[in-house]
């Protein structure tokens, strides 16, 4: 699966987007936490536009809460989880494997912990993993930087959100180009 | 024709110099967008000197606008698009085979959007691209830098203006070097 | 061994720590020697709480003085040293193969004398070894980055504390994880 | 030769040291010049007290003028040229070849012109080429930052001039080592 695996390959159609424990208890303490929520909800709105699949993972939520409401999850994409893999959830695992997309898009908090052990688990896996760089964080930026090192030691591909959303567009004349253009960017 | 592609074998005779999307409608909203064409201006005056063949897309023109004037491209070199990849563009994509060059420098905006799409087709197509990165540039410096990382990671060349420039040159004793010493430098 | 190295195949029955010159004598000409003790106190104290093996070396300890003392040290825990790898001691060597663990979790002073000798060693002995680069540093800062740089090109990988001990801990159900959660971590 | 070439087996007995045009002519125009001028004079005193061979070349010198005087080449371990490469005057060429020492420390100016063309020479002809980070240097940050990144894409290994100096002595027991201390480090 991997050997296909080009940034130039990722498409609406074989893409799943991914955001990571994007929960109010971790507001406070996570560096740019503000433009990381700002890049997550552009993306995700773009996501939803072109019905491209999102899934939206919990840690702990008795402790840390839910899903930010910025971020709109509908119930049933949203799982909660207490390994610091989302693959480590029974449900979280096979919601992503009942996608059937082999690309994922990954963004969310926090880089080294619940992020870096989500994505090496679905490198392993066999997924393509594109890491949305702008729409991730922890708490001190050295972890961030570091994470993002180990990662693609691993394998993982490196992207921004409108990085992302105009590979997906791949011109200006895709069929929802003028709605796109509506929606509110990362500053 | 991968294999033969080293900073060290790129030659005058081998060349294709790319100028992407450095329109007019561009210049308001892209960080360091003066020193990009300062740079790109040195790189276009040492190629025509060098009678190194030059292209330059233009992104829906309509509403951008043309190329920057300090650039000074002929009209058979100009093409428009409305895919971001320029390899989109049957036009585009036809000029740059007739060419055959195989190593093709690359410079424009943005780096994340046009740039990076265009540079993973011309990958992808078999042609080894040098990114030219001070001559390139997008809206957030998180999305110029990051472009750069994910375009290294399908196989693309980093370089600058002049690294480019010295090594078509090669030696003072070029025939052009006096002339070519007259040229302004980016600051 | 390298075949299997993976950040995601470090567990704590694989692991063993070691910390390189921690000593007194080198507290004063170290870039950031306040957060590296801190960070690497924080390892040192979730590595006992884990039961994970520790080693500490002492850089010529007539010169430089014994391990700092927030550390902790057993007796048999550390061995001097004359050259600048640590394998280059006897009872270092033996110590290190002693242990019998295959994932080496590095942190100490300085990344590009004592630490890059000693990890180079290891890698060319078969270990695998994590580099915890928050937990790392040198006389200046150029000597510490670039020092990351030329490990990485040898094959060692990067990661920081916090991200190395929730590997250990993959999940808030680890026995542990309420002890762990009073340990001080770095700020 | 290439398949040898590891950071723990740089030697003294298989290194040459080369200092690529610090000349009085570059010395206004160089970013970090006097750091770059002390951190090589460092490399060369400690070669000198090594007995490790070292080579200096000069870029069209009736321009430029010589080597600054710090450096205390002797006559023969000079030679000028008038490509940007040094393999690319037949003396200069000659002498590196001579030495037969297969691994090659390199210092010197400018990072993205001549010394990425001599680097990217000897790394085809079959040498390892240690590049000494904090002694290189260009007229703009960028254009060094990314010459280094070019010159690792074809093979270049990285490192600084005590990270090169420690490695050739190993010990605090080497024989020199007490003179070693006597000599002047870059602050």
């Amino acid at each position: 699966m991997s050997c296909s695996a080009h940034h130039r390959n990722l498409k609406i159609e074989n893409s799943l987007v991914i955001f990571c424990d994007l929960q109010v208890g971790f507001q406070h303490n996570i560096q740019n936490i503000a433009d990381i929520i700002d890049a997550a909800t552009f993306l995700r709105n773009s996501a939803r536009l072109l019905s491209i699949p999102c899934l939206f993972s919990e840690q702990w939520p008795e402790r840390y809460g839910h899903v930010v409401e910025k971020l709109d999850p509908a119930d049933e994409q949203v799982f909660s989880k207490r390994t610091f893999s989302l693959m480590g959830s029974p449900r979280g695992s096979e919601l992503v494997r009942s996608k059937k997309r082999e690309y994922i898009v990954f963004a969310g908090v926090q880089s080294h912990i619940c992020v870096q052990q989500s994505v090496l688990d679905l490198l392993a896996n066999g997924f393509s993993v594109f890491l949305v760089t702008d729409a991730m964080g922890s708490r001190r930026r050295i972890e961030h930087t570091t994470a993002l090192e180990s990662m693609k030691q691993e394998g993982a591909m490196v992207s921004t959100t409108e990085a992302i959303v105009f590979q997906w567009l791949r011109s200006v004349d895709a069929p929802c180009f003028d709605a796109f253009q509506q929606l509110q960017r990362p500053t």
